[in-house]
């Protein structure tokens, strides 16, 4: 049973804003067991969306888990959505209901008839005990095949997953799993560079693309081929070989933290010269814990007088190229490095939109300058996306940059 | 179309602590035009798996909208889950390879054959166009029946739901859904004030809370108690009386939004001055297109040589009181007001952690100042959270002081 599918019941979770987080919790679980989440979903309480839900993963996996919509509640339906998935009539346990019975009135509490709801489960189906609460669970196991049905209540789902559900999966050894982080490359190109590694040694590989550069993950299973971290190891060992300088992470860690790490190796500093990304660029370097020992900070100079009051940026290469000009990201690169007396300064000038594009100087354009005892370098980049992606990407851009520069690795 | 069901592609989601945003957004969205969403899934990157979610989905509901996996590579598995799941063929667009050739080359990217396979599509879909990014959308429309497939990128997401999906759902009677927003309280204390409405009227009230403030949404159905948008209307009016100047939104504006249109409204400037949120603020103001007309710019001050240097910061005051006080934090407002010539002047220094704390100055202290033509205000805030948690109330804290002494409603 390598493979489950999650189910949770409750209207509520359908809601902006709310996060399931039994599923959540059952996927953790699930994978450092060795089994695999082929999905999560979130279903309203009504019978037919929950049956038909349930139809299409008992066809996709052996284990389903659904949580909530078991209590004695008019809009409790799970009950019912998994009779009609399985084909399978509902049944009363009478034995149940005067156990229900007696925990009520033990408790003090009169038992109403809409209690009794909770002995219904379908023909065939054996109780999961809930030490926590009333309402028990229910699960339909045959041959290599498991449904639980849980409470929505994380306490009692949880200590009924460990004690009832968890011992019949018969465990393996758990996952092994490496994030990979690469800067300054699309998505296509490093696919295009490892694409033919997908899969070898029965390791799986999903590329994804965000504001924050191109990451790759790495999973292996326990089975057939050994041991799964040395597996994950040597094919990450070929990764590394092939990207080479773009790969800045294989442990899941940013590329500010890198960049910051690596100037703390070195003991450098750097300060920061911001005009589109409006501070974005301090703030993720001063994200990193300890960063007041190679950040020394920045300047913010969104208007152009301060472009030349703050960095000494001369009036005329503002008239004459612009602000948006590789000559301007140079200026602001030098100024910040002299006015803050550190080792490294980075300049960003460009237009993040919507707004303040022309045919020449389009919304995307942006210009980074980073300077340092040696020289100052350039880099132009046209990037795609509203205003929020263009100042993320060139954040991104403006990290990658500097971590290059101090690695040595910066193509001239 | 009045109920939809909504699945998000990609093995990435089903990893612990990963939230689908999407499915989230697209759920608020659908609500306001009145559709019910009947379930969200996320589903890994397998075509088979998303095959048979789909087809669940399209029993259950008329519309059917699908985010992610339609990219160039070969995880991208949406298109041929949507073709088998529909029984149709896919086939390439050939006019379409061209506009991705031509779109790649004239951003300077080479065009790789892979990308090609963002030119495939199931027989009879329409494309989506994407005003954003290369990769485009498509959809299948029948009789009363609607499924769309958009990027997983969620700006490209939304921007292509907007210009092209929501206006085929034909709403009808759309539910009536506001998001209030409030800033300097807590999220007990405004449920105690509220608590008495939830319900009246037949409209629901959510409360949320998180680093930016606490929201409450609104939400009525139509249906027997009359109109929805006159039963949310009235609720919004006893809230707004009860809530008085800590209400600063009631159409979901971010406090920032709010902040530069106050400013904008009164012809003002504002200059910050950063340390432990080390350029947040700065980035905040600036995420508003126009920002310009009313945010001159800003210092990172995070060395104390650089609050000196740059803000006029007077050595004794930082030998006698520490970085972390109220006079450095007055001193840093009136330094960056008047340095760059605006009409308010922020100044932020605190302790975000995790180090550096002392019993006297503990983790989570933060000092702001904030200055205007008239005087110097301060305000202590006392935080808990981890780094991230603690800067960004730093930032909503800050912003909120603003706004009350733009509005002539701070409290002395």
């Amino acid at each position: 049973m390598r493979r489950a599918m999650l189910i949770a019941v409750g209207s509520e979770l359908l809601r902006f804003g709310r996060v399931d987080t039994n599923t959540q919790w059952l996927s953790a679980r699930l994978n450092a067991a060795g089994i695999e989440v082929a999905a999560r979903s979130m279903v309203e309480d009504d019978a037919g969306a929950i049956a038909a839900l349930l139809r299409s993963a008992r066809e996709q996996a052996p284990l389903v888990l659904v949580t909530g919509g078991i209590g004695p509640t008019d809009d409790d339906r799970t009950r019912e959505g998994v009779a009609r998935a399985l084909g399978l009539e509902l049944e009363r346990d009478r034995a149940r209901v005067s156990l229900l019975r007696a925990a009520f009135e033990a408790r003090g509490y009169r038992f109403r008839d809409v209690q009794a709801r909770q002995a219904d489960r379908p023909r065939g189906a054996e109780w999961i005990p809930n030490p926590l609460g009333t309402a028990p669970g229910f699960l339909l196991a045959e041959d290599r095949r498991l449904l639980a049905v849980l409470p929505g209540v994380p306490a009692e789902m949880r200590a009924m997953f460990e004690a009832s559900v968890l011992p019949r999966l018969a465990p393996g050894a758990p996952l092994a799993y490496r994030v990979l982080r690469i800067g300054g490359r699309t998505e296509s190109s490093v696919e295009e560079q490892v694409q033919d590694l997908y899969g070898r040694d029965g390791v799986d590989v999903t590329i994804l693309s965000g504001g924050d550069g191109i990451e790759l993950h790495l999973r292996a299973h326990p089975g057939a081929g050994g041991e799964p971290g040395p597996r994950v190891d040597r094919l990450l060992a070929e990764m590394e070989r092939r990207l080479g300088a773009d790969l800045y992470s294989v442990d899941g860690g940013s590329l500010a933290g890198v960049v910051g790490s690596r100037l703390a190796e070195h003991g450098r500093t750097v300060a920061t010269a911001e005009s589109c990304t409006g501070g974005m660029l301090g703030a993720a370097l001063t994200a990193e814990p300890g960063a007041s020992t190679w950040y020394r900070g920045g300047v913010v100079s969104y208007s152009d007088d301060l472009k030349q009051d703050w960095l000494d940026v001369e009036p005329e290469a503002l008239a004459r190229h612009g602000a948006v000009s590789p000559e301007v990201a140079c200026a602001m690169a030098e100024g910040i490095r002299r006015r803050s007396r550190s080792d490294y300064g980075v300049g960003i000038t460009g237009i993040a939109g919507p707004g303040g594009g022309t045919a020449e100087k389009p919304v995307g354009l942006v210009h980074l300058g980073l300077a340092d005892r040696e020289a100052t370098v350039h880099r132009e980049l046209r990037l795609i996306g509203d205003r929020g992606l263009i100042r993320r990407r060139t954040v991104n851009a403006a990290l990658d940059l500097l971590r290059r520069r101090i690695d040595g690795t910066l193509a001239p």
